[in-house]
């Protein structure tokens, strides 16, 4: 995969003599099948073959470059035969830029009512109709390739919060194992044609020694991408942000990082700060339609009373169709009448709004002056109105 | 309101020497305060300040020049005040096209849990928080200036299928009183500033001679256009077609007529043909919400399990964005996984697909051909496919 990912020159303007203002922060460009993509980038989440309550010209208008969707929930519905016969998902939900999946196994320790985990695989019962189904690290690659994912994910096991330092060994021995098997089983499908990356999963819990193990045979694994999991699973924002930067320094600086379930300004900041490459998550359209938008002074909630005359935007600073063209009094009686109109102009602004946090990360970063552009935008985003 | 509606000359090209083929449809312009309106017109319902699950972008791309508001809905939700506020519901819901609004009184019969009507106006509870309002024939007119309605209806009683001669009577006095008091109110309002157009109803139930009579009293009242109300109250198709016919051919015809609640292709068509110019209906979106579309060959249901794997666009003859972009299986697959992408998309399409049978409609009627344009259509619509 030579060329896969290129890391751009900082121009250091700000931090004097001594080196960048940046962290250890660096932009830079994926170069997949369905087009570049500029780093650091936060990818809409398009669960079920559609990002909820946004058309793709609005994706496109914005200027999201990759979107990832969700390998559990297509397999289940519509089923994968159903978009092979599409062609493919970009043809079934009619995207022509790139998507990354997952690989189904943190939807199946989130969702499923029943799962047992094997050396062969994960067999668990669907949450939408009670069947079993089981899944192996091949058959998950194969899946992947009929979606024809830009880029894919190894199945993992994924512990959560707490997890006893000898069930997170086991965890990540299998983790291990799997991604081997899933490497064999990727790079078979190379050969047949599949053009997408294989990106492995770093795991470990919250115990630095079994971290530091993960990454060595993630990295030994020699995949395109590496994703740092079993994070954002219960533990405290500090310990968090502890794990994510002790691991994100672990990995090989030349490939790609990414981060899964990351979505407030604030975690995206740290992450960025952390050398993080890529983060997704549900936030901005989940908020969205619960009636709460981010804004340069903190989140709104469209619920308050006291914006039922509030003409303003519903973020003076947002430059988003929403924002140059509504009130929040108006989006306010759209929550309240529980228009669907609603929750469509709120996840755009969310998204928006993310996607010009992590633009604006990357301009301060060529710059070398992110931690400066962080830290301005975290005191306002603070201070509120 | 000289040159507020004119109607435009036919040309006959294909009914020989004696006449058009038009039956009694005609085709003209509105003149109104946010522009021209081409009749006959479908005017797509914005209940609550929005067309459900539509932009104004894609309203405006569809080709709608007017929509159509609930005052009732308004009144209650968000209130009159706050519309006030935003300098009325064009500027509130951010469009600059023209707007319908009804009286109310449709929806004080058909949604609050009690009313009680007396010469005075009528007296109900809400439907959303059971508090009590009252609305007169003046206060009607100014909820509806207020909110700066282009063209705004008289307060009216509408009563239901089956109702005895002696009630029909005195609900046709009531609303001929009503009225008087409405054009009185609504000329003291054009003196100062207000532009938009009063209609009046003619009511009757479904007794011949009190169509005629209250017919007689709203065209004596002399408002800019005249609705026919107290259709689609409940009665049979053939008792909705005979009275719509016959109601219409009482009213004069330099005025515009508007009909309430008519969204099937079946009726719209038969409305035109009785010289019908303006109507509206919430079924389009409605249905499009249940998963229900409009297709050139009848209905069709996303439900069904045979267009599981059906990548035929919704309708192969319509030119819409949705046609020409998704397949049925693909909007089944957001109907089933219930995603709001999917009442979007089939609100758009149910939309332009009545904004363009309204359209050619018009174009049949220029060339003197509609009857036969209509029959073609049918007879397509009918034979399924």
């Amino acid at each position: 995969m030579s060329g896969f990912f290129t890391i751009h020159p900082t121009n250091n303007v700000t931090a004097g003599n001594s080196g960048t203002n940046n962290g250890a922060a660096r932009a830079g460009t994926l170069h997949l099948p369905h087009g570049m993509v500029e780093t650091p980038v936060f990818m809409p989440v398009g669960t079920s073959a559609t990002v909820k309550a946004m058309t793709r010209d609005d994706l496109t208008e914005i200027g999201f470059e990759i979107i990832l969707s969700n390998t559990y929930h297509l397999y289940l519905r519509p089923g994968t035969e159903v978009i092979q016969a599409a062609g493919g998902l970009h043809e079934f939900m009619r995207w022509d830029r790139n998507i990354l999946t997952d690989s189904g196994g943190f939807q199946v320790f989130s969702l499923a009512p029943f799962r047992k985990i094997s050396a062969e695989g994960v067999k668990f019962r669907s949450h939408i109709d009670g069947s079993y189904h089981v899944l192996t690290p091949e058959s998950v690659v194969d899946i992947q390739t009929i979606l024809n994912s830009d880029i894919q994910m190894q199945l993992d096991v994924c512990t959560p919060w707490e997890t006893p330092h000898k069930d997170a060994v086991q965890a990540l021995k299998t983790t291990a194992d799997w991604l081997s098997r899933a490497k064999k089983r990727w790079l078979w499908q190379k050969e047949q044609g599949y053009e997408g990356a294989l990106f492995g999963i770093a795991q470990g819990n919250f115990y630095k020694d079994l971290r530091e193990e993960s990454a060595a045979l993630t990295i030994a694994a020699d995949t395109p991408g590496i994703a740092i999991g079993g994070l954002s699973v219960g533990e405290p924002a500090d310990i968090f942000f502890e794990y994510l930067s002790f691991t994100a320094a672990l990995l090989p600086p030349e490939k790609p990082r990414y981060v899964m379930g990351i979505g407030t300004p604030e975690y995206i900041l740290a992450a960025i700060e952390s050398g993080v490459d890529m983060f997704d998550c549900v936030l901005p359209t989940r908020t969205g339609r619960t009636g709460r938008v981010f804004t340069h002074r903190g989140e709104l909630s469209l619920k308050k009373l006291d914006r039922r005359l509030d003409f303003a935007p519903l973020d003076a600073d947002c430059d988003c169709k929403v924002c140059r063209t509504y009130s929040r009094a108006y989006l306010r009686h759209l929550f309240k009448a529980q228009e669907i109109l609603c929750s469509m102009l709120a996840s755009y602004h969310n998204l928006y709004f993310l996607h010009d946090l992590v633009k604006k990360s990357r301009a301060a970063i060529a710059e070398g002056r992110f931690l400066d552009f962080k830290s301005d935008f975290l005191k306002k985003y603070a201070e509120g109105e």
